[in-house]
């Protein structure tokens, strides 16, 4: 909503960057305090001049410089203007941020900058923080807060809330209320709405539920995301080795990792690695594609080599010339098609108990024949029509069609081989299906040409 | 957890199988009880035969069967299991359901289907359910269930915890207590833990905070996916246009649309309707490939129709039959590498406060003159190779490095000025910049032979 009133008003964004350089504090206090963080952080990425950013960052106020930061799209940048303030600065953010978010931008910095703000933390804090950087970036340790409630399954559900209170002060957003036995193992939950409804005296482990997920601290983000969509969970805990509840990722954290999963998904079956942030640099942007346009320059030579070997063919027929590249551009989008498809099959298939993996490669290469021979139709005209040939209607009609059923066929299979061994199917699939098909329509188109009109 | 256990499992499936046929109810209960609807709706899909289907969900209880059809994966598929139903169980079921996910299922049978259950139902849900089902599916209206906790703000904590345990109750998963002044207008939230933590005797109206943000019932479920991941919100309120507080939406339902988003934006960018399910049959997916095919088919061999104006230049250097598609597979590629990229950041675009487009697409530009200079120096060795003519080679370097930059320009300016006119760019994008980078391939490599080499 707020967000809104400023919608498209370069003048605001014109008028804090003034205010900024001319260091009046209070007016930035009093427009900005009524914003959200994450509006906020949209303001400060439209200054677009880090002087100015951390001109802002310094006169807010520490509890919302600090989630401004924290909600900033760019982590990186989050980082670079964390380390553009003083460490004490620094540092003060840091402690006003809960674990995981602080601990996300404190990864962002250089080890030396780390070490300078970490210096000026609290001991305990340190460490702590220290401890959840072991974790890896894209695991759930790496998601997780250590910030929850929790309390012993003895006490009564009264007591409970006494406790909830007391714990809860320093919490955020808990929602859900963790049980644990004395040695600190998880054995349930009870939703914080469920324990204010129940009876005061019922005791709390009466009233928990086995946990209808849990995970260690290993295990991939995106699988974290599955659980939560999967059963609809506002928070999951994640337990030790032994079982003992180390922490909670909540649903906002998935809510990121979902849209960052899903750049990732998009860019990466465009072939754009995903090191490339959407508002990288020109040189960032070459750095990440241009591998692959390089890869993709040896294979598509190597399809077109080809053609080479059909000369005869092309100069007899020049209608092929034109025929040719129709012919291969369309194996490659229905092989694009087949391909997006199986893709979302194989994210969104949670289906434990069966296996119909080819059943829809059988249903790809179906599509392409029906596809194919419609197509192939239209593609014969056309070419009969240029060359007055006949034969010449034959030949691409099988071509198209056969290349059709090639497209369905590389489409569904490469990506379920790719990810049965384990292989990321969105990196790699594209380049294999489209040297299939310009290889095939190629080779089709020309081959029988030489075979039956020559 | 539970899914893990019989993961791989086709023998479970296979046993649930023969015990609905042999009517063995107290075994699928027992076998049953202790799974998530989630799990129940995965093994229901599994068993993939309507009338084993139908005999699980009338062996279950009726709040496990109701969870299972709302858990299940394809609503459409739900909706022809309910219509195989009795219309007594098939209310009986629908009552179990929360409003919203009882309005889906429901929006998912023929009228006559429909008429037949609501009849069943108690007058007053039969209504309720009819007013939910007048939104549109993919609206706020459409996702929000009117099941919440709202409290008078002149209430003490203590008062509004006792209300909270009456109408919670009846509620699932409410996590915010909204606050409405006597008329029923929204005038703030307050997180259920801090009203739990509070002092008993505050007012909640001193308590609650005004929304961050809320939507009315007609506006995209994108739109409140996108704010509710912007604020980190677990719920979000649906108003009317005066104000007062129809009903929320939870953070579970957005990471249904999130996912379902995610599929329709993935498809539409390889040309895939989002009407084919990816699960669909081979029929449904011809009727939404085919008219997408016919249409590259069109803008295919228009581009290729270049190539018969220059059959003179391929008569002399054959070399060039080779180079065209290359040339024009590489713009295809790079095109998408933009076009991935500018969608992502148009629809990650939250940026209230600037507009960088321009920016954008010369950056974009810029990409492709550096990456076309790269490849275009190895094709044009290639060419030379090929042909011993070293002028072929600055013709393969010049079109080349042209065509990258039109490919970066056709990539980012393409979807921009698609989705200013308000059209999704997802959908027409990549036909526009194929056709662009195809046609100035062919153009520009085989115009430049035969300026320069004939």
């Amino acid at each position: 909503m707020s967000a809104d009133k400023h919608k498209g008003q370069q003048a605001f964004v014109d008028e804090v960057a003034q205010r900024v350089t001319s260091g009046d504090r209070p007016w930035l206090e009093e427009s900005l305090a009524e914003l959200h963080p994450s509006d906020v952080a949209d303001l400060l990425e439209s200054l677009d001049d880090t002087e100015l950013q951390v001109g802002l960052l310094r006169a807010l106020p520490a509890e919302l410089a600090s989630e401004t930061l924290a909600e900033m799209e760019e982590a990186e940048d989050a980082g670079d203007l964390l380390a553009a303030l003083a460490p004490q600065k620094g540092a003060e953010l840091i402690q006003e941020l809960q674990d995981d978010d602080a601990a996300d931008l404190i990864a962002e910095l250089e080890p030396s900058e780390r070490e300078l703000i970490l210096a000026e933390l609290p001991a305990e804090e340190a460490e702590e923080l220290k401890d959840l950087l072991l974790y890896g970036e894209e695991t759930a340790g790496g998601l997780m807060t250590t910030a929850l409630v929790s309390i012993e399954s003895s006490l009564t559900a009264d007591q409970a809330i006494q406790e909830v209170r007391r714990q809860g002060r320093a919490v955020e957003d808990f929602y859900t209320v963790f049980v644990v036995d004395r040695e600190g193992r998880l054995v349930g939950t009870v939703p914080l709405d469920d324990l204010v409804i129940s009876d005061p005296d019922k005791a709390v482990g009466d009233l928990a539920e086995p946990p209808v997920a849990s995970v260690l601290t290993d295990v991939d983000q995106e699988e974290v995301g599955r659980l939560m969509g999967h059963y609809n969970l506002v928070s999951i805990p994640v337990l030790s080795d032994q079982g003992v509840l180390l922490g909670r990722i909540t649903f906002d954290d998935v809510l990121d990792v979902m849209e960052a999963e899903q750049t990732e998904d998009i860019l990466r079956l465009a072939g754009v690695q995903d090191e490339e942030e959407v508002r990288g640099t020109w040189a960032e942007s070459v750095r990440s594609r241009l591998p692959w346009l390089f890869l993709n320059l040896v294979t598509a030579s190597l399809a077109a080599s080809v053609i080479l070997v059909f000369e005869e063919a092309i100069d007899r027929y020049f209608a092929l010339a034109f025929l040719m590249p129709v012919i291969a551009a369309m194996g490659g989008n229905a092989g694009t098609q087949s391909l997006a498809v199986t893709l979302r099959r194989l994210t969104l298939s949670d289906h434990a108990f069966s296996d119909d993996a080819w059943t829809a490669v059988r249903k790809e290469v179906a599509v392409g024949l029906i596809n194919g021979a419609a197509l192939g139709t239209l593609a014969a005209v056309l070419g009969v029509t240029l060359a007055g040939e006949p034969l010449l209607g034959v030949v691409v009609l099988l071509a198209m069609w056969a290349n059709l059923a090639v497209a369905g066929f590389a489409g569904a299979f490469v990506p379920t081989l790719l990810s049965r061994f384990g292989v990321d199917p969105a990196v790699a699939s594209s380049v294999f299906v489209h040297t299939f098909t310009d290889l095939c329509g190629f080779f089709l188109l020309l081959g029988l040409a030489t075979k039956l009109l020559l």
